[in-house]
């Protein structure tokens, strides 16, 4: 189980360094070979969107810089922006603890969301009201 | 298709209101039904974790306003910091545009990741040395 390995590295120091390629090899990909990736506005820390990534999109991504997800809908690789002119340009990517969920910072070009909004985030759940709202134009 | 939905949605205007019961309903939840919730401080932003509710686990965190999970591990309900006392106090909730993601403003008590460290996001990819290297202790 990859999440072994995970688990063998955690109490280990700030410091410590594993191969990229040996690293990937021990994420945690779903039953669709995608893992979860969750971007942030690296200057705001607006979180952006959430998204899926193949092994092979990680990799298109740190190796140009500019990020790219799978398209689970198109079924395909999918550069941020390509048609909108709305790209992420990668800062930093983090794992996390279980090696299940990729958290990018980004320097985002106009709006992340597919409405133009600039995040996708824009319903919120009233708990008291028990109503759903949209909160951003 | 849920996505549907939210499709006809994503023009209206801000202050538009859903009943949560309806707005539930048409979230997207994967083949366990579950869907994906990312939880952020809320005070400074950082992306502490992500992990996953099912429709129920929803219900019980905007009832009681502590975060509840579903773990997938083990397989039941995860009231955030029940064993640990790292608690999640929920102060928003928020859904992304296609309804299949979650985002939590929280006040997280101590540490939010299992190894007591503040986020689980403590893995950072170097992409110019191709090295993943532990960056907090």
């Amino acid at each position: 189980m990859t999440k072994e390995f995970f688990k063998q590295q955690e109490k280990r120091a700030v410091g410590l360094e594993i191969g990229l390629q040996e690293f990937l090899h021990e994420l945690s990909f779903n039953s669709d070979d995608l893992i979860p990736v969750i971007s942030q506005q690296h200057s705001d820390k607006t979180v952006l969107m959430m998204a899926w990534m193949n092994r092979e999109a990680i990799e298109k991504t740190l190796m140009t810089g500019r990020v790219c997800y799978w398209s689970r809908s198109r079924q395909k690789f999918w550069f941020k922006g390509e048609e909108s002119g709305h790209t992420q340009e990668l800062v930093s990517m983090q794992v996390d603890c279980d090696g299940d969920c990729l958290l990018l910072q980004v320097k985002q070009v106009g709006g992340a969301c597919h409405t133009q909004r600039q995040h996708c985030f824009y319903w919120h759940i009233d708990a008291k009201t028990k109503m759903a709202r949209i909160v951003e134009q």
